[in-house]
């Protein structure tokens, strides 16, 4: 196959990078601490899966991904938000991200909680913004805000969330309750993702459910993946302490079933995520390869 | 003058409440302590202010104020999670509001920070439901999402409430400083509620610019009064500690004017306000009397 996945990655990660500069508030603009913390944690080195997923997902049902944009660098300010929020003192607890100190430990946790809280409100600002709703159909913006939100709120991501703090040094997890933190915590915006790259690329019925059924599928793989990556890959690696999720008994698939079946149960996901988009022939093909290089990632 | 103020602020307050407990995620639905912290501070005895002045700066423009309603519950939702977040120790620490032990005090710092972030993004769902899109021209609606977002967002709410925080305990603010902050942390939210009133009832360009003028004159004017309330009003009255805002070194306009100048100024305030909706007649009067209580309030 022709595809060069490093290529693409690379040159939809520089498109998304530039958006996402324009559509936050400067740094030289007041409050200078707030829109510093907000960039900080926004640029520090995220592998934007999120936005890769969506514009893919938008590609693959022949829509044309410059209307799908703005979305995408939403998608990404949601997902640094409860980055931030989960690092906190309160929360994880968490000294280092990506190799570098967490947005509470340069700015302080109360510029970390406003940070955060700020880049969410600028998901919404940025989705209601007068260029996107210009160039998109306005019955498709309110969808699609409504999809990012029912994903990141109490019924998704921070609902997730919850659960995963309030399991935490439980020794009777059993697989449903990991489930449930895993598709709310993490599935639910990887889920979103490819649903709001099909709404905005035109999907019909029948493509949005299969493109729905894939993020699914695929939101439950890649927490696993992560799960499996917290015990075997090196600190160096993750830009943050190995084994980390064992050390705070934290709910994770190897700890309810074991690493050997959660590989497996990993490349099954992969597997049947693929199969649903059989349908799409090769215009799936770059969010099938993403897919794949999310699940066998080594950072 | 007929008009019953205390009977309509009951009548409208009834009609908030009951969609607000609509809106929102029942508490027995899981996370449970989610929905209970999200719930407990949405019901903490709040005055409504912000979803009154909304319904009544539609009725001021003959508005249908059930189509206003989801707006206006948005509204107290975001301002609600402000609530919660600024009560956190990491922030300004208080244990008391209205009376009862704050978000974080009954539900853990972690909680009461996801609690927050939930709120806010339920906002967002509630302006983007079916519902709401089935009864509002879709343009309005994406209009006030923007309106709402980019009033709670860095360059709003979150701004003020950082730059609030930053001058914490400096001798040395000037008024613009202070009048900064109050058009930022407080003013920001309430001019949003009379143009999104206006907005969702089909205002006319001249009228929206009346109105909003109104709202940003009214949003100093009550945060001038709230000053002058944490100083003479006694800790019964308010529901938390009387003076601490003295106590913290917070930028208060009597901190930088005195109090006697405080008081002028919100009554002059007050008075521009009810003269920027000289040309609305008597459709104006439940707006100009909420704002009179407001800015007369005692607790």
């Amino acid at each position: 196959m022709s595809f060069d996945l490093k290529q693409y990655i690379k040159d939809r990660c520089e498109l998304v990078d530039s958006r996402l500069m324009m559509a936050m508030p400067s740094d030289t603009e007041l409050p200078f601490s707030l829109h510093k913390s907000m960039r900080y944690s926004t640029f520090a080195g995220g592998k934007r899966l999120r936005p890769l997923l969506l514009l893919a997902a938008c590609e693959a049902v022949d829509g044309d991904i410059s209307a799908a944009l703005p979305a995408a660098c939403a998608m990404e300010m949601v997902h640094t938000y409860s980055l931030i929020h989960d690092d906190l003192p309160a929360m994880d607890n968490d000294d280092f991200r990506r190799g570098n100190p967490t947005n509470h430990k340069v700015f302080g946790d109360a510029v970390a909680i406003l940070a955060g809280d700020a880049l969410l409100t600028q998901a919404f600002i940025l989705l209601s913004s007068p260029f996107f709703a210009s160039n998109v159909p306005h019955d498709r913006i309110l969808a699609v805000i409504h999809e990012i939100a029912s994903a990141a709120g109490s019924r998704g991501m921070v609902g997730g969330q919850v659960v995963d703090m309030e399991c935490e040094g439980k020794n009777d997890l059993d697989l449903p309750t990991v489930q449930y933190i895993h598709t709310h915590k993490t599935g639910a915006l990887i889920k979103a993702s490819v649903k709001i790259g099909a709404i905005l690329g035109g999907a019909d019925e029948r493509q949005l459910s299969s493109i729905t059924r894939f993020g699914e599928v695929i939101g439950l793989a890649f927490q696993i993946a992560d799960d499996i990556l917290d015990i075997e890959g090196t600190t160096e690696e993750l830009g943050k302490d190995a084994g980390s999720d064992q050390a705070r008994g934290k709910a994770t698939y190897p700890s309810v079933i074991g690493i050997e079946e959660s590989r497996k149960r990993a490349l099954e996901l992969l597997n049947m995520a693929i199969e649903s988009l059989d349908s799409f022939g090769e215009k799936a093909d770059p969010l099938i390869e993403i897919a794949r290089f999310i699940i066998s990632r080594k950072s």
